[in-house]
C-alpha cells in the first residue's frame, strides 16, 4: 500500500514560550479526549445516524454513480445546480484532477464534456452558463437534500423552464439528473411525479460531508476522473485511522488536538496554504467544511484559505509580521502533476537570475514551501506540514476522508456537534420574510428593523 | 456627479455592550488620530515618495497605456506573466468587468482578445496556457518593477524560449510588452538591449497598490474596458475623500477608525463579503492590499475574503455562532449587471417554491444580503454595509481607490509604514540558499535548520 500522506508537527510546538507556547506534553494530555472523540465517531449506536453518514461513504456501492456518470458523459456540456456542499466538492474535485482550462479545452482533448457549477444567487451565473451551451446536448443536474434550497432551486427554476421551451417537457426530462433525499422533500416528490433519473443522498450525510456520495462522484465519474480510486483512498485512510489508536500513530489525531489547544491558547485561525493549484479550491471545500462544522456556541477556529507560492506575495507579510493568532498548515505535493525545466539564461542583462537556470520550476515551488514554513517556524509561530504524493485521486480521496475526520473531532473536542448548523436558520428566516413568503411576517418586521439600525448612521459620496 | 458609493455603519456600534464594545463617542474620540493619518497621507513632502506614488495614479496622463492597449487589441490571446501586485489587480479588474467565461465566447462575441495570467510557479499555470495559444497571434506581457520576482521571472524565461523557439527572437520581441520600473532592475536593462516595448511602473507605486496603473491598465485596455473612466472614478472618489474633513462626511476615515478600534478591542479579522459574483476577485485583491500593508510588528487584522450568498452555505454559520472575532463588511451591488426573472412554479410538488416565482434573482440575492447584515446585527456582531449603484469601470475605480486610501490610513493608525513589506525577505532568502544561490549559504543553512525542527516529529500513513 502506497502512502497517502505524510504530516510533521515539529514546528506545532514551543516549548520555551509563555503561556501561549504548548509543549508536546499538552498534547499528550489530550490523548484521553481525543480518543473518547474518536470512539464517539466510531459508536456503532451513531453509525448510520443523522450527521453520521460519511463515515459509511467509502464502502458505498458505486455501480448506480458510475451508470450515472456514463450516461452524462454522452453529453457535450454538464450544467450542476447546488451551493455550498452542493458545489465546493464537485469544484475541489475537478480542479484537482482536471486540466485548469478544462472548457477551453477540444471535445477530443477533453475527452468528456464541459462542465459547469451555477451556485450563487448572482443570475450573472446562470444567465452566462446558459448562453454558451446547446439545450440539446446538455444535462442539468440538481442537488439540494430537502429540495427547497432558495438559490438553487432559483437556479433551477430558471434554467429548467430554459430546458423546456427549447425541448419541450418530455425531451428536457431526459436530460435531467436529480439528487436529493432518497425519501423526503420536494425534489423527490418531483423525481416521483415526473419518473425522471435520480441518485441518492443519504439523509445522514451532511452536505459539507458529501462530496463522496453521488452529490460529488457522478459529475466526476462522467468527467473520467476515477471514482473508485476516490473511495479506495477513503476507504484505506478510514482502516489507518481507525486501526491507529495511539497519538504518535494517528495523524487525525493530532492534527485535531493541535487545532484544539491552539484555540484554546488563542490562536483563532486555522490557515491553510497549499502549494499547488490544484489543490486551491480545496481550501474553499476545507473553509465550509471547518467553518461551518465549528463555528457554534462562541467557539470555532476561523479557516483561513490560502495558495502557495502566490500568497507569498500576499499574506506571508501578515503571517510573520502581524499577531501571533494562527495555525499555520503548509501543505505540499511531492510530485507535481506537470514538469518543467527553466531555461538557462543567456541574455547578459538577466545574469543575476542565472541561478534559476536549468532548475525544474516545481523544485523552486518546494523550496518555497520549504521556505515559508521554516520562516515561520524560526519565527516560533505554529507551523505544520502536510505532504501528499501525488495529488491523484486515491490521494485526494484519502486527504479528503481525513480532513473530514479530523474536523468532527476537532468539533468534539469543543464540545459542539460537528454536523448541524443552527446559525443559518436566522437568516434564512429573514430572507423569507423580506421575500414576502407567507408565515413569515414577523421575521420580515424583525429584519427591517435591525437594517435600519444598519441605516441609521450613512455617509455617502 | 453620480453617487460612486454608500456606507452604512449604524451597526458598527454596541451601545450597550461590554468593555468589547464601542461607541459613536469612541470613533469620534479617533477624529484627531484621523485627521492627523490624512494630513501625512496627503503632505506634499510625501507626495510623490516611496510607497506614496499611487495617490498620483488618478491624474496620471493615459495615452501610452491606451496606444499599448491598442496594439495589445490586435492579438488573439494575451498572457500576463506576474504575481501577487501583478496578477490580482488584472484579475479583479478583468472579472468585475467582462463576460465570467470571457476565454470561452468566440472572438466575434468577445470582441477583445483571450486573457491569461500566469501568476504560480506551480509549472501548471505556464503549461496550460502555453497549450491553449498560437504563439504567432500571442502577446506575452511581463510585469515585476524589480525585474527579480523569482516567479515571474521564471515563468518569463520559460514562455519567453517558447516564443523565440517558435518565431526566432526578432518576431517574439515584435510581441512582448514589459511593465517595470522606469530606470532601475534587470528587465529595464533587459528592455534597452533589446529595444523591445515597455511601459513604467514608475518606482514610487507599491505593487499592491499598482492597479491603477500600466500594470492593471494596459490588459484591461486591451480588453476593452474603459480605462478612463476607471481613472476618473478613481479621482472622483480622491477629490472627494481629500475634501472631506470631518469624521462624519469622510467614509474613509469611519473605515479606517472602526477597523482600527475594533481590533483594538480584540476583533482581529476583517471579513469582505461582497454579494456580487463579479466582486470575488475584488476580495482577493483587497486581502493582499490590507494584509501586506497592516500585518506589522504584532499588528494587523486578516484580511477573511467572503462571497454572498454562496458563504452563507459555508461561513455564515461561523459568522453567527462562532467567537465575536470579526468586523464584517457586507457589500451589494444595487443594480447588478445581469437579471433574471424566476419563473412561477406550475409543478404542484415544488408548490413551496411559490414564494420564488416572479421574483427578479437580484432581488433574492439583495433580501439575502439584507437578512445577513440584519442577523449579524441582532446578534451585536459589529457589520459595515457597502453599497455600490453599479459594477462599472467608474464605480470600481472609485472603489479601487477608496479601500487603498482606507488601507493607507488604517495602517498610519496602526503606527506601521502601510507601503513597506519587510517580513517577506527572510522567506525570500531561505527560498535562495534552499536553490543554492550563491551568497545564500548561511540562508540556506538556517532553513534546513529549521525544517529540521518541523521533521523532528512526523507520522505518515
Amino acid at each position: 500500500m502506497q502512502q497517502l500522506l505524510k504530516l510533521s508537527y515539529g514546528a506545532a510546538f514551543n516549548e520555551d514560550s509563555d503561556a501561549r507556547g504548548l509543549t508536546w506534553s499538552d498534547l499528550e494530555g489530550a490523548e484521553g479526549a481525543l480518543r473518547d472523540a474518536d470512539r464517539w465517531l466510531r459508536s456503532p449506536d451513531n453509525r448510520g445516524t443523522e450527521g453520521f453518514g460519511w463515515l459509511d461513504l467509502p464502502e458505498a456501492d458505486l455501480s448506480s454513480v458510475i451508470e450515472a456518470g456514463q450516461w452524462l458523459a454522452s453529453h457535450d456540456a454538464l450544467i450542476q445546480v447546488g451551493i455550498g456542499g452542493s458545489a465546493l466538492g464537485n469544484l475541489m474535485v475537478t480542479q484537482a484532477l482536471l486540466h485548469p482550462a478544462h472548457n477551453e479545452l477540444t471535445r477530443g482533448e477533453r475527452g468528456s464534456p464541459r462542465f459547469y457549477v451555477v451556485d450563487n444567487a448572482d443570475p450573472q451565473g446562470a444567465k452566462s452558463v446558459w448562453s454558451l451551451v446547446d439545450p440539446a446536448r446538455t444535462a442539468l443536474i440538481v442537488v439540494s437534500k430537502s429540495g427547497s434550497t432558495a438559490e438553487t432551486m432559483a437556479n433551477f427554476l430558471w434554467l429548467w423552464e430554459g430546458m423546456k421551451k427549447e425541448l419541450g417537457e418530455s425531451e428536457a426530462l431526459k436530460r435531467l439528473l436529480v439528487i436529493t433525499d432518497p425519501e423526503k422533500g420536494l425534489l423527490r416528490a418531483f423525481v416521483r411525479a415526473k419518473a425522471c433519473r435520480s441518485l441518492p443522498l443519504p439523509s445522514s450525510v451532511g452536505g459539507r460531508y458529501s462530496v463522496l456520495s453521488p452529490v460529488g462522484l457522478a459529475a466526476s465519474s462522467a468527467l473520467g476522473i476515477d471514482v473508485m480510486a476516490l473511495q479506495e483512498g477513503a476507504r484505506e485512510m478510514d482502516r489507518h485511522l481507525a486501526s491507529s489508536s495511539s497519538l504518535e500513530e494517528n495523524p487525525a489525531w493530532i492534527m485535531a488536538g493541535l487545532h484544539w489547544l491552539h484555540f484554546t491558547k488563542g490562536r483563532n485561525m486555522a490557515v491553510l496554504m497549499p502549494y499547488a493549484d490544484g489543490l486551491a479550491s480545496f481550501t474553499e471545500w476545507f473553509a465550509q467544511l471547518w467553518g461551518e462544522s465549528l463555528g457554534k456556541k462562541g467557539k470555532g477556529s476561523t479557516p483561513v484559505r490560502a495558495l502557495g507560492a502566490i500568497d507569498q506575495h500576499s499574506q506571508v507579510q501578515l503571517y510573520t509580521g502581524g499577531p501571533d493568532d494562527k495555525l499555520f498548515t503548509i501543505m505540499r505535493v511531492t510530485e507535481l502533476t506537470e514538469t518543467l525545466v527553466i531555461p538557462a539564461v543567456s541574455d547578459p542583462e538577466l545574469e543575476s537570475l542565472a541561478y534559476l537556470g536549468g532548475h525544474e520550476m516545481g523544485a523552486m515551488l518546494h523550496a518555497e514551501a520549504r521556505a515559508t514554513a521554516a520562516t515561520l517556524a524560526s519565527l516560533g509561530r505554529p507551523v505544520l506540514w502536510l505532504e501528499i504524493p501525488r495529488l491523484d485521486a486515491r490521494r485526494l480521496g484519502g486527504l479528503i476522508h481525513f480532513y473530514q475526520v479530523v474536523t468532527a473531532l476537532t468539533g468534539r473536542l469543543f464540545a459542539i456537534n460537528p454536523f448541524d448548523q443552527p446559525g443559518v436558520e436566522q437568516g434564512k428566516r429573514f430572507t423569507y420574510g423580506l421575500m414576502g413568503r407567507q408565515g413569515f411576517e414577523e421575521d420580515g418586521k424583525q429584519s427591517l428593523e435591525a437594517f435600519a439600525r444598519i441605516e441609521a448612521r450613512r455617509v455617502s459620496c
